[in-house]
């Protein structure tokens, strides 16, 4: 039986007059795409373009909701009460599910931005806001999550479809949680290796740990990001290797979760 | 046969730490509820409170989208592209659609906010970008228009469900168009003869012109206000005298557009 | 020798259309006002009339700067890079001082404002940042600290003259600190008993903590607030009871710091 | 005797994590920037940078605010109370008098960004607006305005010290104005075109307009771009040309206006 796994990337990312990262070339590469919904980023213009495009490109479409903090980029954490948090999360999937109508097609996922990701992966409150948040807008948005945390027990304890993510252009430690951005070493810039690395979270269901440690991990899609000219390469890099070891990359709403 | 009338509100005016008006009060009285989107005031949190308010209280509820400008409180006119502005209608409308899911209801109309709401009566590119922005979003929605104005038009041009509102606390012009504010003695601040002006205008179809001329003037909606505590008695006299005649009070889904 | 205290409070609070608490009758009641700079509330309207009342009534102003979180009014705790949060406050100084010349005055003092001032007492790094803020602007400005925490230890650090700041309407704790306000009874309502918990502070340099305790406590000056209505008569009661006992109620810049 | 005369660009148009422009190329080549100000572009971040690279480079400063609308990058016009502008257009300037603290550098000149410039150069009320703004915060800063403009006039009225502004990368009408961009060849992509006609302004008070008709204009500053690789080539164009022809550029306060 063919393996499958879903390539997703965060886009949408420009705001106004500002544009940023390689959304173009990206949509290319990966199946699903994670639109950021105005808060820390993506203008409803930025949002109608985006969902254009994937229409275009047969890439299914996700929330990316962050912090109402566009000077920080969302990449600042603000500790707030979860209602606000909860509600200011469906406010965005709506907005998102109003401009997808331009293309016509449907929000299917939800990834969390920078802190806000950062904050629900390790916070039980923050996690459940956002799950509530998918609940009441649509239960069948699939909840992007990174194995282990916090999200993915609030989306078991909410009964909500769920995708566990993994990073092939970032390092594990030993327990399989992302090693620090800080570690030299630990952003994988080559092409290949971070290919190998996402066949073998494919194929093998694990990593081998930046201590070349076996480790297990679960994963049913792989996050890949346009920031810089070398990011898509290596997002490029990957897909290859995973087709030529006849892994099929598919949209999310296909992974069977 | 018993005359129907609706009467609307604009709610969900506050924003953040701030509130204003007399949302609590007004829903006792109106049937429709334009909910500010979070543009030019109403956050996410507000928006969530009135939505449970109105499904509570039997109101139905309707988009109240405005520029981007919190500090203006979208009172200030502003020049940007028509498509730009369609999107940034469309994104406010799918925010309140979300916020609706918490109340288990659906946003059955639309109506502009200020600025715009007086730039789209007179420009045709914006009443037709927000009948686009309906007409993508939802083609279900009402848009709420004033009578003979550039949205009327395009209601009708996009073939959209449509109703003409009133102001049964404003004085007119012998062309059955608003009276300016500048006017002493143009905003009826007594219950008795703002209830009068919005009987004539429910079962004669006409208004007195601050002249004393008889002018025609097709209503489906009546809109009341709750800036001051005033305008809540003024509302409510008119609601009491209305169906004092025997006119019934009805949501806007239940007028014959 | 005549006693002398400042009284504070914090104003210019509302935004745009939006209003909040009751800056003339405080201002009829303190000498120093805490101008809110833009961020968290008061923009340049609101700046430019308080700077002018303030004038009007012998108040002497400072910058009351907070997070960049109009929608959480500045109580929500952001984490930002020291360097962030130091520009973030200079600008805001800068912003009050331009304000300020409309009115022939200078910025005297500067307090931070909700979740800033809470993590600037305990976050050396914030603190620092705040009194370098300061320094680089105009290092004449009175660095407003809670007695004892990080803000008073960066002010002497940094040879900044500094205020330290008590509460008249808040009961303490054993070791000199505030007891939380979800402690029944720690929110004093009652004019006399806070104007006799301010007394004490002036006079004995000490307070009666919550168990009763005498504990020692410095105050160069007393918050009061003006949110609700009662507010501003605690604060009425404050500066009454003091004024009885001789106290003499002077702006910041003529005490002894 | 030698001829003089500035080169100006506007910077710090990024925000946040966004860039935008050629900054520091720009710096080279200009002897006067104006900085955004926070609310169409450049937060606390960039202003501090910026000025410190005007310090380092010998380049003197001014305020360059722009309408509140980071979305519509100030580029929309938005019609407010003159009062409005004029504290808003205060509070910029002074938050820039902060930033420069940094640098030890004063802000010399303002130059009002996009819609703003447009809608100052035809309304007296805008323009006296920004006047009186800078007259209350620093009456020494230097007006920078379009020659024949309500900017012009206002400068004139409230006796400000001027600086008339060419555009050496765009074409005149026979009447000395600029002519619309939307007339393909009027915007000059050739940096010894551009130089060629930058001369003809500083040397004799003249352009060659569109029809090949000399037409006078007066000019105290040259304003080049930086938004494109080509606009950096064209600026460095215009200063070598002036330079080979003997021409001092200067910065804005060595000017006799």
């Amino acid at each position: 039986m063919t393996k499958m796994i879903n390539l997703n990337a965060d886009i949408a990312e420009g705001w106004g007059a500002y544009d940023i990262g390689n959304d173009a070339e990206l949509m290319k590469i990966i199946k699903s795409a994670s639109i950021a919904c105005g808060f820390h980023a993506g203008d409803a213009n930025t949002m109608h373009r985006l969902c254009k495009l994937a229409k275009q490109e047969g890439v299914s479409i996700g929330a990316h909701p962050g912090f109402n903090d566009l000077w920080g980029f969302g990449r600042r954490r603000i500790q707030m009460k979860a209602s606000d948090l909860e509600y200011m999360v469906a406010y965005q999937i709506g907005a998102l599910q109003a401009m997808a109508q331009y293309a016509g097609l449907k929000v299917t996922h939800l990834k969390a931005h920078g802190a806000l990701n950062n904050m629900a992966a390790e916070d039980e409150g923050y996690a459940m806001a956002i799950g509530r948040a998918i609940k009441t807008v649509d239960d069948d948005i699939i909840y992007v999550a990174l194995s282990g945390s916090q999200m993915e027990r609030a989306a078991i304890k909410l009964e909500l479809r769920m995708a566990r993510e993994g990073f092939p252009d970032r390092m594990y430690d030993d327990a399989g949680n992302l090693a620090s951005r800080s570690i030299p070493g630990t952003v994988l810039k080559d092409p290949k290796a971070a290919g190998e690395h996402a066949l073998r979270m494919v194929q093998d269901g694990e990593v081998l740990s930046m201590n070349g440690k076996r480790v297990k991990v679960r994963v049913d899609t792989l996050c890949v990001h346009g920031d810089e000219p070398t990011s898509v390469v290596v997002a490029g890099g990957i897909r290859k290797t995973l087709e030529a070891a006849g892994v099929s990359i598919v949209p999310l709403t296909e992974m069977k979760l």
